[in-house]
């Protein structure tokens, strides 16, 4: 199998921390240079007319894109450690954090980024700063909210580290390009969940 | 089990397409009046902080939303017709096709509405009309880009009926509010596709 990747993208490390955590080798790393413009070249676009990373080209040639579907696919492969649910109950509720985390703060802080820093004009054209202002508040409101539900329990879908937990710490990191930290934000629980995660082998 | 729903909106509309199909009786359903803010009142977000719509309250108490996720709970308690994959190859290939759909279509068919439909300004504030005007020009592309994928499957995920399908479908039939028919866009493969699903029981 082939991953195409981007190392410093958040999508990207969302798939390589979950490929660490369950300790599967083998996987060959294509990088793919987003500031050249490789996703928009021929070759990339026949493994994801989409256009982005990451990519997981299996041996016999099929192309799954979008993180968590290439998640899901790795959890079939190699199923321990459980990260997205060992039946469909605790799959539907880690799924609900997944997508919870995803569209609540993960979608706002990169519409926050694309649309207001300038690093990000050559990707999002035109950028609407107004917009993107909005989106920044709504992230902080769910940064919060995030905080409040980690003082009640200890990762971000309950008592066990899961995907969810790995969503939110890659867009939580992401946000340093912002110099958003939760500790500086006065969300202590946040902040203490992150740096436990920090500390886990497959982050590093 | 519950389900606390709003008739016309294209989420809750996902999920009692998907209970449809799979024939699955006995859910009670609650109406959440949107437009009156019961969305917003003490005892919906009890049950959903974020107070979106569906919530899907199980026997036990415990309340599941993100439409997806409800789904992917239905599948495991009623397992056919199968709608998510039967496998964990097919399930990250449809999962695939759905988040593709979702975020290609569907959010920016929503976030076009949602920033420049008059009828809207309620829920979102403040409205951005130009920067839903480009998502609306994105949601088009995405219809074409789903037109020349439905030129050679017969289903959005391949030659069988799926969530993907699902999901489509309600952003399809949404995006009548803003007058877009497929047809007239001269996409001739979205609308036959379209005119078949809408001939299905689960959907009328």
């Amino acid at each position: 199998m082939k991953l195409y990747t981007a190392p410093r993208a958040p999508n990207p490390r969302r798939v390589e921390i979950f490929i660490a955590e369950k300790g599967i080798a083998g996987i060959e790393r294509v990088a793919v240079d987003l500031n050249a413009g490789e996703h928009r070249t021929e070759a990339f676009l026949r493994r994801n007319p989409l256009g982005r990373v990451p990519v997981l080209e299996l041996d016999d040639g099929r192309c799954l894109s979008e993180s968590r579907a290439i998640c899901a696919y790795l959890e079939g492969l190699c199923p321990e450690p459980n990260l997205m649910g060992r039946d469909s109950d605790e799959r539907a509720f880690i799924e609900m954090a997944d997508r919870q985390i995803e569209f609540g703060f993960f979608v706002p802080l990169m519409q926050h980024i694309r649309h207001t820093h300038p690093g990000f004009a050559p990707l999002e054209q035109p950028q609407f700063a107004d917009y993107g202002a909005v989106q920044g508040v709504r992230m902080r409101e769910a940064a919060a909210t995030l905080d409040a539900t980690l003082a009640g329990q200890a990762f971000v879908a309950g008592e066990r580290f899961t995907i969810a937990d790995i969503t939110a710490f890659c867009a939580l990191e992401f946000a340093r390009l912002i110099r958003f930290r939760a500790g500086d934000a006065g969300l202590a629980h946040l902040q203490a969940w992150r740096d436990r995660i920090a500390g886990r082998p497959s982050v590093g």
